[in-house]
Formats: C-alpha cells, structure tokens, sequence
C-alpha cells in the first residue's frame, strides 16, 4: 500500500482493461503485499495500454507500447523492474517470456507456459542458463485446503493410491459464445490464439497439474477421447481421459466447458488403500478425509488436526472464507520468498512443485499426448517423463 | 396383511436366514402390499431352507428342498404360485428362471439375469414363447426422482443430450474381505458364482441400466478399463468405461469397490444443451436440475413442479424422505399391475425398460464389451444392440 | 403377508381412502411383518367406512359403521383384535382409545394422544388399571441415526449438556389453505379437532418429544411467543420458544408452518461441553458429530462407529438410504415386542420412552405451558413434571 | 501497491503485531486499491508500536506512540492522513474515534462502535457538527450474495416478510480459553475491555446488524435471556433473543461461542408471504431463494439472475469462491467512495445502511435492551429508534 517496505518491483505484459486475469494477479500481488507494480505493457494497442496505464497507476513512461522495449529499458534503468508478470493470450506467452529471461528478468507466466512441450523446454532451460526464475501461476495449488490434502499424501495417510479421479467442467462455451464476438471466448477456442488444445489447455491442464501436485503422481500413460460439442467449433471443449500410473493407479480426467450447471467446478478425489480425500474448489475451505473404517472427516481450513504446511498459507483464521484471490496470493507471496534468495538456494520442499517450470512441461507433454491419443481411436499413449 | 384382499401367490428361490436381498424383496413385497408369499426353496441346504421356511411364515409343506421340485409341484396346484422371485449368487439365475419358466410361472429375478447375453437371450425367447413374463428388478429405476429426471428427458428440457457421466462407487471389498470367508464377499468375487465381471457386474451393470434408464440412450460403443487391486482377487475391483452415443454423445462410466469411504455412491448427471441433472442415490429425494441461464433448482420429491410421472410412484408426501425399500417396493407395484393384465396387454409406457428383460440383454452385452474391450487394451468395442 | 406366521391381530379407527396418516401406519405395519390387519373403523361416514375396508381387505363383517360397536364386538370375539390403532382427528383421540382401553384392548394411537394433559393422566390411569399398554407413535424417534444420536448423549460423548436447539418447519399453511376446503388443512386449524395448539400441537410436540428422547432431559420452565400470521386463521401456525433446563442448559424450539420452502424440516442439535450433534429428518441416514478438538465427523447408518442400539433399529445395510417409513415400523416392531411380553414385564430400555404414554402427557403440559406462557406475554412458565 | 495513483492516506490505531483484525482491515484496503498506510499507532507499548510501523512499512516519524500525538500532528501535517482506522479492544473505540473526530479526521471503526448507545449518540452528534465520515466496519455486510438478498427483499421478492431467524455461534469459547492468558480471549471476556456484553457484543451484534441490513427491518422489541455457561465467566457467552416488529413479524437470534463445533456460523433466514432466503457465512458465494410454489433456487455470486446491486460488489466472475477479505473490501471500497464526494453528498442508496453509524447505535441498543429483558427475566422490552 506504501513503498516504505521493500517490495519487488516487478512489471506486467497483457491484463489492461477488460481483461479478467490481469486483475486477479493485481489483487493478489496486493494481498501478499510484497511487490511494487512499475511498469506494464497492457496492451498491443497503444492507445488502450496507455489508458489502461493511467488507470492502474504505472507513470506514463513505463507505460510501454511494445514488450520488446519495455524489456529492453527495463533491463536498463537502475530501478527497473526485477519481474514480469505474463498475462497475454497463451500463443504470446512464449516470445514475451524468452524475451524477458533474456534480458535477465524473472518470468512469472500464467498457464499453459507455452503453445508446445519443446518451447517449454526451451524456455527451461534459457531460464536456467540465465539464472533467472521462470513461475507459472497454477493458483489452485494455494488454497491451504490443497496443501492439507498433499500433506496427508504425503505422510502417507492414504497408504498407496490406488485411484485418482479429476474434474475440471464449466459451462460458459456451452453456447457458440465465440461467434458473438466475446473476447475471452474467441481466442480460447482460436487454435492460432490457444494452441492445439480448447478446454484441455484452457481447464483440463489444471485438473491435471492439480492431481499431480497433491498426489505426487503423473501418469505414465493416458488414452483420451476429445470431442467438440459445438457446431464449428475447431478445438475441443469436452475432453475425457483414462489414466495409468507406474504403481497400478488408475485414474479419470474429465474437463468440459459445455457441462451446463458447472461453473468452475474443479474437483479432485484420490483414493488410497488406507484413506481417501475429497475436495472441491466451489468450497475451497472443506476437504472430506475417509478412512477404511472411521466416519468421513470434514476438516476445516486452519482448524482441528490441519497440518502446518496447510496453516502456513492461510490467511485469517478458521471459519471465515477464503477464496479464490488469497489462493491466488499464496502464489505470490512464495515467489517473492523464493526471489529473495540467491538463484538456486531454494530446496525443493513443500511447494516445490508450484514453483518451478517442470509441471508446466509436464502439461504440455500431456496436452500432446491426449490429442495423439484422441486422434488414434483413443489408443493408450505414453507421456514424456523428462525434459528432452 | 391378511389374505382377504386378492394378492399375488409368489414364490422365492434362495434368500433364507442371512441373506441380505431377499429380505429386500420381502419387504418390498410387503410395502407394495400385492403379494402373498407362499412357497419357497430357501437354500440349497435342506435344514436351512425348512428353519428359514418357519421363520419366514412358510407352510413346512411348501418349504421345498430344491426348485425342480418346487416349480414341478407349485405349476401342479389349483392355488399353486404365480409367479416366482430369484435371489440368489448369480450363477443359478439361469437354470431357476429357465425351470420356472418352463412350468409356466412368471419369474422375477434379481440383476444380473444371467452369466452371459446368450443365456439372457435364451430365457427372453422361452418368456415369449410361454407367454410368461421375465422381471429383472433394476430397482434404482424405482425411485421417484428417477422417474422425473427421466422425465424431464423426455419431454425435452435437457435438450440434445451430450455428456452422461455415471458413477457407482463402493468400499466394502478394499481388503480381501473374501479371504476372511465372508459370504457375500466370497461368491462376489468368485468367477464361478460371479460371472466374468466383479464390481462391474454387481454395481457397474446398475449404473449402465440407470443411465440407459433415464437418457433412454444406449451407447454404441464402449473402451473399458477393468482393474482388480485388491492381491489376490481375479475379478475386477475397479473399472473405468468410455462410452459413445449414436447422436455424438460421450459419456463415462466409473464402478469401483476399493473406492474408500463411498458406502452406495450411484450417481447420474446428464448434460444436454439445454439442462442438466443430477442425481445421487444417497440422497434420493433430490434431483438438481440446471438450465443454460438460470440457477440451479434443487427438486424435491412429491413438491412443486414434478410431473405426474414422478407422483405416481412416490408412497407419501414430499418432505418425509423415502428411500431404498420404498423404491424398490415401486417395482413390485408395478410388477404387479402387469400381472393383472392379459400377457402381451402392457402397453409400453413410462416405466416400460424396468420391466422388460431386454435391458439385462443391454447389461450382459455391455459387460461383454467391457471385457472384450480391456482385455484388448481398451480398444473401442461395439455394443450388441439386438436379441440374436 | 401371509397368515402362517405368528402375528398380532389388529384393529385400526380412522385412516380410510384419502387419509393420509392411516396408510402410513399400515405401511410401517407391514415393513415390521408383526401384525395381521383384522377389524376397522376407517370414517365416521358408514359409506365410505365400507368402501375403505373393501379396498383395504377388512372382511365386510369387521369393518365396523363407530369405534363403539367395534370394540365391544372385538373384545367379545374369540379371535378379536389384540390392540387398535388410532388415527383419527386429535379431538376423537380421547374418546376412543378410552373406549377401547375399557373393553381390554391395547392402544396405538398417533400423536399427540389428548386435547389437555387431564385426559391423557386419565387415559394413562385407565391403561395401567386395565393392565393395557398405551403407545404414542412418536415417529422420529425410530430412525436409527436418532438411536444412535441418544446413544452418545447417554454414554457421555457430549458431555454436560449446555444448549438445545430443536425446529421443526414446514411451509404448507403459509396461506389460508384450509379456506379452500383441504381436509388436513380444515381440521388442523380447527380448534374443536386440533385442540388449542395449531402448529405447536402438530409438529411442535414431534419436535419436543425428539428433543426429550435424544437429551433425556425435559426443560423444566419455558417462555413462549405463539403466533398466526394467516389472515383468519385462530390457531398459531408459528411458535418460537426458550427453554431452560434444571442443570442450566438452555434451549430453543421453532415451530412453523408458515415458513416458505421448508418441507419437513425437523432439525436437532445438541451443544455439550465436550461434543455436539446435529441431525436433520431430511436427511436422517446421516448424523454430524463434533467434539471440541476434532474435525465434524459425518456418522452414517449402520456403518463405522455406529453402536448396536442404533444397528438394532436399521433395516437393511449401511449406504441405502432408510426414510420415513422405515422409521415408523421401528416403533411398530419394538411395540410387537412388547406385546409379546406380560404386561409390566417390559424393562425399561434404549427405546422405552418412545413407548410409555408419559412423554405423551409431557407434550401436553408442554403445549398447555406454551399456550399460557404466551398469553401473558412470553413469561417464564414451569412445566408439570408428574402425573396428577 | 505504488503511488502514482490517487490514494486516501489513511491511519490506523491498534492492529499491531499478532492482531487479528488489523491485518484484516489492511488486506482488504489493500485488495480495494484505493488507500495508503501512512501513519499508525499500533500498539500502547511503545516498542511494540515501533516494531510493528517498521514491520508493516510506517515510517518511524509516523509510528506513533499514542493516539492523541498522533491525531494532534497528522491533522497538522499537510500530507496527513484523511482518515484513521480504529481496531482497538472496544472500550477504546469512543476516546480514540472522539479524538480524531475532533481533529477533523474521518473515522472507521470496527464494531461495536462503543461501548454504550450514549457514546455512540455522541460521536454521531460531531461527526456531523464536524462534517466528518463515521464509518463502522459490518463487514458482512460486504458480501455479494447479501447484498443479492437485500435486493430481493427490496424489490418485493419475498412479499411481507413475517419471519427472521438469524445466528452466529462459534466454540472458540467452549472453556476457560481466557484463564489461559490468550489474549484475543482476555479482553473480550472482560467488562472493562469488552463493554457489558459478551458474546453478544462480539458477535450477535453482527447477527442483529446484518438482519437488519437485509431485511430493511428493526425489532420493535424483544425479550432476551443471556447465560454464561463456562464458570468463572462474567459475561454471556451465550444468548438467545426472541424479536417482535412493527409488522407483526417474528424473529429469533441465537448467539454462542460455546457451540461446540461452529466456527464462524452465521446464517440468516428471512421468510416472506412470498418467498424466502437463506444464506450462510461458511458458504457464502451462494444463497438458496424459495417461492411458495416453486423449486428452491441455488443462486450464485455474478451468475444467472443475480442483481446489478451484487455483481457490483463482486470482484471477479462466478465459480471462484469470494470469501471474507473480499467482503471486507467491497466496505473499503464504498468508503472511498463516499470519501470521494463532498460531505453529505452521499445519497441513502443501495448501501447506505452499511456506512452510516446509525445502525452502531441501533446495536447498542439492541445490547443494552437485552441486558435489560434478561436482567428482568426475559421481560419484552422496547428498542430505541432513534437518536435522543
């Protein structure tokens, strides 16, 4: 709120006026409180990215018309900025972050990081050629009630798993809503502006980033069935996938954006020989527990028998809701930890995995994998395991 | 109650002392008030049918040893019975029903009907060719809130249907219960008594059959995944389905029962592209119904807005919940109606798929399918659609 | 369903074609299995009395023109009825089963069993003279989540207990329903049937006597605010209610049948220093259980951690759901046992006040306090703690 | 998060290091965007003050060791702040408030306001002799879906509201938790810090305050009976209030911090001749709207039907839960508003009730009426209205 505390300076590409997600990065830098916003590129339309500039309080000559030049002096300026924030269209979220890292500014990049898994290992391993962090923002990741659920994984509550079931279903594409001109609907199902995958890319790959994240588990093999419910619609916006683990797991993903009655309705159950967990983002504050024979647990954010890895990024105490923006700003406030420190120092613990660029290859490694699979009859298909 | 009302004679085969089924139909029997239950071949051990044939009120006389010579003797009565209900493992549907029916007495019959779509197909001919009736007691089809959301289908307030997903999940046989000598665990998991499937013959079938119940929609095409996690076990504790519609529809289908902390998890939701429902056993009396642009309407049984359909079959007034024995009670009701009527006089209507045998063919074809499909790596598998 | 077995012959006064109570009781009848349905008396109209034992399989000859005649030809026969159910208007309550108490016969009545707590120690006195027992069918107290939720109250899982708050809701009398004619509408409101309470006798008693049953504990003064928000309407159709109890607890009581979209909203939660619990008639097969410095635990029906008492009372295994009905031929069934015994044989045990007649006289001291509380202005009024 | 944009400079007194409320207030100005943290005094220790200026990015200079310095050189300074915000124990809400007041500075406040409806009388009386702001922080006031309900009420939706049920239990108090030395415990269970009520004043204010805000309504009278129930407590940690209003209408408030299980359970159900509504704190993005003849509604935050007043509020879009700091913000972001306009240009719209002080009188006298019935044995007693 002030600029007496020190704070990262740090500037955007994309999220001027209109946008949805600009914003909800905004806010929830705000709640960390650990980052100075000082520079933006809002738009590729100068006029808008000026106004919007205005608006949000960066100083007209930061307000810049091009990424290429807000890199460029940046980079330069004494006081430039040490971080930007990558909001644009999925298709320019590679150039902009190559050319961020290259100018040696951290990249914190919204998913999916880039349109294929060889520009995300491209842009791997620049980042660490340069020293530089390269975050993408899986902000499902925060809510504590997650991070409750991957400790209880973890200690090996739920003995082995055994099942994973994932769903991520909305229903705004429901109708051909990109035909009518609106914004958010007509680069997410434009495969030049969205990449090879709709629904998959836009929703799919969170379900997917968020089983992993919990369970610590990717499969090792998927058979998907993509379908497009929409006439003329290109990419998919219904995807159902099988999945296969090296233990024996088996697992469901389902993501559809033409499930009518679902609004964000992400859901992630894991079953274990021993227990099993259930949690749904539309009640982000909840996580069921069961055992193979005690009554169902409805454990409660920052309350009875919550883990400390799960207390440390609650906000306030139990009983009042967080939401969405506080899950957001857990993000943030652990990449401004981790920017602290010298590159290389963080050891990978509990978050880890939100924090570094594997999952994000991970993601586009499955992407492509269930478009092959999908595209061949369903045929089982294996996943890259590493980077090439 | 008493006898001076005109009932039923009915007869049952299996579901003595300890069975858990047969005193479901009991019950169910008895809340329809439409039977009398006269006969019975308990169990195959002599001294437990005579002990359950006193305690269940059945003359010692007509507590017979075997069902030959219970069908020989009951078809050669004046007041012998009309109809007869099997209940027990599976593997002796076939034989019992064939028997009965072969004397000339109608056969109502737990799922599923037979071990194989040929042995199915075989009796549904012997039915027809003795004008006698063939009832397979899909009794999750009697809930009242089934009939609406079939209902609602029909009438065309989901619009085109797009997306069925179903899902019946248990947790009972998480352990190798079987090895403890528990009955019901034991024949369950037992090829021989079983059948080719485990938790997919035993639940998977029922969430088949309610989906096809309320869509009206049969899929085309199947890809399983069939598991078994438990060591030891050789049938399927697990099983993952991707169907295919004719109209483009996808749907999956999930039936586990390792799936810790699910006690009778059967859920319907079908999406169309205008509204959606959902379903959830362990709630009966609610439907939720969900329109393209308004808020989500949670239904209720017997109240505002349900169709006569659903009335029909509800035993008392909304607000009071009914449940598993009411629903099942519903196709003893109905049951009964046909029985009152010249054979080949039931018109089909509303609650026709419940009552005909052909949905037990659909069943035995879909585990055949499923089967073939996981065994050839979950290669997409036609259903059989017609009696050969 | 048949005569063969051992079953108590039984008389039924009211509850012909129409009525709504009377086929409930003869459901729950025959769920038990217990009781043979002889003799009736089902209106006040000889017409449609006769009418209603066709249908309902009473011989000609025993379905009875008053409740006079039949008891005194009942008693007289060789093979009467043992015991009668009553299920008229409140108002017939008192005449009839005095009646019948007087020839001999035992008395299952529908609550609440007088107009004024003077007739029901009457009734009490007669049937103890007579050696008859005298039954109340508090029907809520028979769901097995009920048993289960006394059972932690009596064994000490809530610890003292601090707070009650009890409501029962419905919204069917929200307008002037009874104007139009309905028969339950009509006398439910009507004084001379209803008795002085309207929805405090109706509901508000079920809601008392749930409260008594599971806590053990009866407030021992309250302070009452009755209400009629209908136009015209002279009985209360919402009551609100504080209670206090002899060790200091407090408590609330709601009673509306005015309150929009509540079907049959009986809702218990018990406050203890150590636990609480909450139960809910809408979905009974579940009971939220918390203790001080644990998570809510959601106790399911005949599953984990749930103890015999409530095991004794559940029909059929954990995850089907039970409603209703199933609850009412608890009641039945633990009357048969009974019966079965001499009298005064009968211990007092887990269910013994869900069948005595004194929570009966309790309810109508209750109502009779309430209705005098309010009168002077919601003043602290003691409840009568013994009979006369 | 930077300067270039207009921002209220703004104070704080109290909310230093381990305070809960204070950081509350912080993020929530923080997510409105609209204020700068200039100047504070967050603690009467003076090291703990200084500490916690340098911690939460005062300037040392405006870290001041007491309120009355800080008011005294704030309103000297030319870039002083504008407004201060009070999160103080609550005996100091009136000196503090009446200070800054007098320095012409604009107040926020948490509540209660003070500790007696005189106070709260006098500081209205110079918030208006000096044209300042006297804002009082309801904050769940400030969630959408409440805003939603108010709207509903407004517009007739519910016809007239006849019943209004409102709750807020907790169990953080269930024992002795402030003989432990727990601070948040201590002052709030002391008469001299926490003012005459106890729970009450904690939080069935908020209960009575957001009842009145939805429903547009005030209880003419009502008859409370306070308890503690912990020994060795002075002040109720338990209370239970019936209300009566002007229109006939009925009303109950509970209130309890020992209700074993609740965390931050507030819940308001409004019943109208019409319709009715209920919305829940734990589960705040959604409020469940009934009819008399229709099903009932799940309506949720910025979806289908939902009313411009709460998309106003709403900070991003549907199916990504808001919770408590967002509600907290949507006050903030009104008060920049209001502060925005010459004073008293603020016309009484949509959610005036919320930013005016006159409902913190009202609170205190709806306390001090309930100490007053409950010292009288619930007698019903009157409410003041208005201003002396």
């Amino acid at each position: 709120m002030n600029n007496t505390k020190q704070r990262i300076r740090i500037g955007m590409v994309g999220g001027g006026q209109g946008a949805f997600i600009g914003n909800v990065h905004r806010i929830a830098m705000r709640i960390s409180d650990r980052y100075s916003l000082e520079a933006a590129c809002f738009s590729s339309d100068p006029q808008r990215a000026a106004a919007s500039a205005q608006e949000l309080g960066v100083p007209a000559e930061r307000g810049y018309p091009d990424y290429q030049t807000m890199a460029r002096i940046e980079a330069a300026r004494q006081d430039g900025i040490r971080a930007v924030v990558i909001v644009t269209p999925n298709h320019l979220h590679f150039p902009i972050a190559k050319c961020f890292l290259e100018y040696g500014i951290h990249v914190i990049c919204d998913k999916p990081l880039t349109m294929t898994g060889a520009e995300t290992a491209e842009l791997i391993a620049l980042s660490q050629r340069m020293d530089k962090h390269l975050f993408v923002t899986y902000n499902y990741t925060g809510y504590p009630m997650i991070r409750e659920a991957r400790e209880r994984v973890r200690r090996g509550d739920l003995g082995e798993i055994r099942i994973i079931q994932v769903e991520y279903s909305q229903d705004w594409l429901a109708t051909a809503l990109e035909q009518s001109g609106q914004k958010q609907a007509s680069w997410r199902t434009d495969p030049k502006q969205a990449g090879a995958a709709g629904c998959l890319g836009d929703i799919g790959v969170h379900a997917f980033n968020l089983a992993h994240f919990v369970s610590g588990m990717t499969p090792t093999k998927i058979a998907a069935d993509l379908h497009s419910f929409v006439p003329g619609r290109v990419l998919d916006d219904h995807a159902q996938v099988l999945m296969r683990y090296a233990n024996g797991a088996r697992g469901t993903l389902l993501s559809s954006q033409v499930a009518v009655g679902k609004e964000n309705h992400l859901r992630l159950q894991i079953f274990g020989d021993k227990g099993a967990l259930d949690w749904c983002q539309e009640h982000p504050n909840q996580l069921s527990f069961s055992t193979l024979d005690g009554a169902t647990q409805i454990l409660s954010r920052a309350r009875h028998q919550i883990s400390q890895a799960s207390r440390d990024v609650s906000l306030i105490p139990a009983g009042h809701p967080e939401g969405y923006l506080e899950a957001f700003s857990v993000l943030y406030k652990e990449f401004a930890h981790i920017l602290a420190m010298p590159f290389g120092a963080y050891a990978e613990g509990n978050s880890a995995t939100a924090h570094s660029a594997m999952p994000a290859y991970s993601d586009l490694c499955f992407i492509e994998a269930c478009i092959a699979s999908s595209t061949k009859d369903t045929v089982w298909t294996e996943l890259k395991a590493n980077l090439p």
